[in-house]
């Protein structure tokens, strides 16, 4: 069968790759690229690069973004998907696909193989929420709830793959599917032939590989720059190990890229071409969706976002620069709280503490100072017998909407200069903790 | 000064316009519509139809978006702000322009006049957000606060208008700003000459002129069906009437077109033009929102969100539709509080209250039977003193995550079966009441 000599055939590149410098990287050739990206074409939509004057203006760079958040399935994962099926032998597409995925990588397996007209099998954990389920189901995937976690739903799937000669689809450590995902590049430099720089995603490695290697064949003067989440970075790590390394445990909000081990197939890859790889915190996430949302109405997913976020770290000037964008699957319930956690953060919502004397007026004293300063309140809590002290025994605390920091300060300021003792406290959302 | 000509001839039109049937719509002209759509496109970006796999499936139509969400400022005024411009004398030019608004039009005067490098005075209640008021002043504008409501700040405009010879740029009731906004119909039949229906939200009714009079020349067989928030349909009841008529009050979240009195000198175009008016309600607008949020990633402000919801409306099949989504400025805490509205309308949030017996291990029982069925607890309030009966003597109100309305209705259930009496009550969001 066709796809098992082409496994075997990456495999031995890749055992080359990673035995020394002398590794051998034809295999992902700009014949096969051009070749992907006519496939791709027939299936996805053209995501337009989008100019941004906000992040223009605050990097001194022409900044762009490329949209694939905007993408058939809502985010690049079916380039690859797609590509991947048209390697296939008639024999191993008549048999279908299979993979293991609760994100992206299903939804764009699924859609496809829909595409192709080939039956595809995802293995999902127990614990995926049921909308996943539903929208992967939608693509006319059979859904299989298998495990706990992520990892007893792989296992079960290679099981499933050899029992029913299904083509596995691995999300990012297989070379033809890296090649899909590259076919990104094509477009970004077939539509701005000058780009400087190049800012992508990595959780496994697979979209930061197709596009390093094919900007890199086409162009060698152009700058591919990976992002990882600080608390995600396996790649940084692995290349500072000069071979891959697992990382104990991941923590960020950027599911999409939360990998502790990258792709064993395509590091010798991103060893030779990625220029550089920048971390970015959580909280820089929040701040991007916000600013995406406002400037450019577009629901970014964290993991898209990175590569916002690293705009700020990038420290050139007057260069041209595009940020792919990778996906917009933010679920409606995690945006709620990363909108609230961004309001915050903004001191567009703030929560002050005032303790008063616990007599009759009081409320309606400071209820009225609110209101000069225009401080629009959206919570209360009054709590009796906090001391004592009949002059301080009752807590108030506020939540109030304000337009920035200026407007909190003010309003703090008024409080205190009416003889309060205000303090600023977390501030709560309705989901957060 | 030829601008007070212009003024003339245009005023001179709609008085035949509305003085009978013989009106003379001749001034938006094929011809101006063409300059306009060379001018406007010096300025614009260029938005490509979207195609929407959700709302063809959901409508049996081909269903494509207009996106002028993404244009600069976020909405499409800046397109009839700039052609007014390029209509006027040098001198005219000289003394720059006045507007009163404190939306999109306020920006896109702005943004325009820094285009062409003219001055813009925008004066605005002084009851407008500082949010507002610091990006229109970010495009260059002058901005003057004065008066309480939009009417004081509007006088005044025209007040200094008069004192500075400034021209003064109506939102909606000029036929050259409306023939500017209409530069829309033509990049949509540009783009899909098969158009059959566009659908098109009316607040004052500019856009809709403009975009309803330029597709009727171009192609009578092309339907404009005008879109307006059921609670401001004020364009609906002057069509009745057969002349503008002012509504008493407007009432609706879609504050872009919440209009009381359409424009007198558009109205004849649109009696000639339009082919019918579909009205929606706030409620339909918070589907839409999350709808455009999952499909298409994007943020559509509350008026753009009316050609959406109409979709649904329209009785059609196997039709060409283009919904103009006419502007994307949501500030972040509308849209944090339409996010949860959508949630608890979804059944994805929901709060349900039991009375429980006044003793030790009660909550425990609860939390478990709530663990057991998946339902994530996102706020817990437990009310003692209820009532006197000691086996009915607290409330718990809990508020959980659920997955929908079947998920939802498992969790209810559950509660009934274990001998609880679960009552579903109005479900509260952090700003909502």
């Amino acid at each position: 069968m066709s796809t098992e000599k082409n496994q075997t055939e990456q495999n031995q590149t890749v055992q080359e790759g990673l035995s020394g410098e002398t590794a051998d990287l034809t295999y992902m050739s700009l014949d096969k690229f051009e070749e992907a990206t006519e496939e791709v074409a027939k299936v996805t939509q053209e995501t337009k690069l989008v100019f941004s004057e906000y992040y223009s203006g605050i990097t001194g760079n022409k900044v762009y973004f490329k949209p694939e958040n905007m993408q058939y399935t809502g985010a690049y994962k079916v380039r690859g998907a797609y590509y991947k099926i048209s390697t296939l032998s008639e024999e191993a597409k008549s048999h279908g696909l299979i993979t293991a995925s609760a994100g992206n990588h299903a939804q764009g397996v699924a859609y496809a193989a829909k595409l192709a007209g080939i039956k595809a099998v995802i293995v999902m954990p127990n614990t995926t929420p049921l909308i996943k389920v539903n929208r992967t189901r939608s693509y006319g995937a059979e859904v299989v709830l298998y495990g706990n976690v992520f990892d007893e739903a792989c296992a079960y799937a290679l099981e499933l793959a050899k029992e029913h000669n299904y083509t596995f689809v691995h999300p990012f450590d297989d070379l033809d599917v890296a090649i899909g995902q590259g076919t990104i590049a094509m477009e970004i430099i077939k539509e701005l032939p000058t780009v400087d720089y190049i800012l992508v995603p990595i959780g496994g490695g697979g979209l930061c590989t197709g596009v390093a290697t094919l900007a890199k064949l086409l162009n060698p003067k152009i700058r591919i720059i990976g992002v990882e989440p600080a608390g995600a970075n396996c790649m940084q790590e692995s290349l500072k190990a000069g071979h891959v390394v697992e990382l104990p445990e991941v923590n960020t909000i950027a599911d999409g890229t939360a990998v502790k081990h990258p792709g064993e197939k395509i590091f010798p890859y991103v060893q030779k071409y990625v220029d550089d790889i920048i971390t970015v915190e959580d909280s820089e996430l929040i701040v991007a969706f916000l600013d995406m949302v406002e400037n450019h109405k577009m629901i970014v997913e964290n993991s898209g976002l990175l590569t916002v976020a690293a705009l700020k770290h990038l420290n050139v000037q007057k260069k041209k620069i595009v940020s792919i964008l990778s996906g917009g699957n933010m679920d409606v319930i995690t945006m709620s709280s990363v909108v609230q956690h961004g309001l915050i953060q903004r001191d567009r919502i703030f929560t002050v503490s005032v303790l008063l004397p616990d007599k009759p007026g009081e409320l309606a004293k400071v209820s009225a100072l609110l209101a000069e300063e225009k401080g629009n309140v959206i919570k209360l809590e009054h709590n009796q017998f906090i001391s004592i002290n009949r002059n301080a025994a009752v807590e108030l605390r506020i939540t109030l909407e304000a337009e920035g920091t200026d407007h909190k300060n003010r309003i703090v300021q008024a409080l205190y200069d009416q003889g309060y003792r205000p303090k600023v406290v977390k501030a709560k959302g309705v989901y957060s903790d």
